[in-house]
């Protein structure tokens, strides 16, 4: 078994208007030293696969597949034994 | 200047409705091996601050007061010199 950790988030040139409005009530609840927030997914995946190679490529498909959009989105991830 | 990356995630106990969708359509695009999803969220934040532990600290105050629902996610955090 297999556990991916993947960070979903968008690419720094798209706009982000989560990202935004979280800056702005943050100034407001007095943390005036925030500078910018961007916002993404988090994603931990169980898995079984023959091997850590195998996993990874599973989980890069999977990214492609359906958890990302690779218009506007990059992703990351770590894979770890469980 | 500091960057945070913040990862938000559902204490185990809590349904992950999102993530028992992303799971299914996992299993119906062919990966099989997939055994659960959880789903959550992830901020980079840049921020001002005199030291480290004085930006672990506003980090931590961000999350407790308006990144997260205590009462049903749980978060953690890495803080680097950017």
């Amino acid at each position: 078994m297999w556990l991916a950790k993947v960070i979903v988030s968008l690419k720094p040139v798209v706009n982000d208007p989560p990202g935004i409005t979280i800056h702005g009530a943050l100034r407001t609840l007095g943390f005036t030293g925030v500078q910018s927030v961007r916002s993404g997914k988090y994603f931990e995946i169980r898995l079984d696969a023959d091997d850590e190679a195998a996993a990874r490529q599973q989980i890069d498909a999977m990214c492609k597949q359906l958890l990302t959009n690779p218009v506007i989105e990059e992703y990351r991830f770590t894979v770890e034994h469980a």
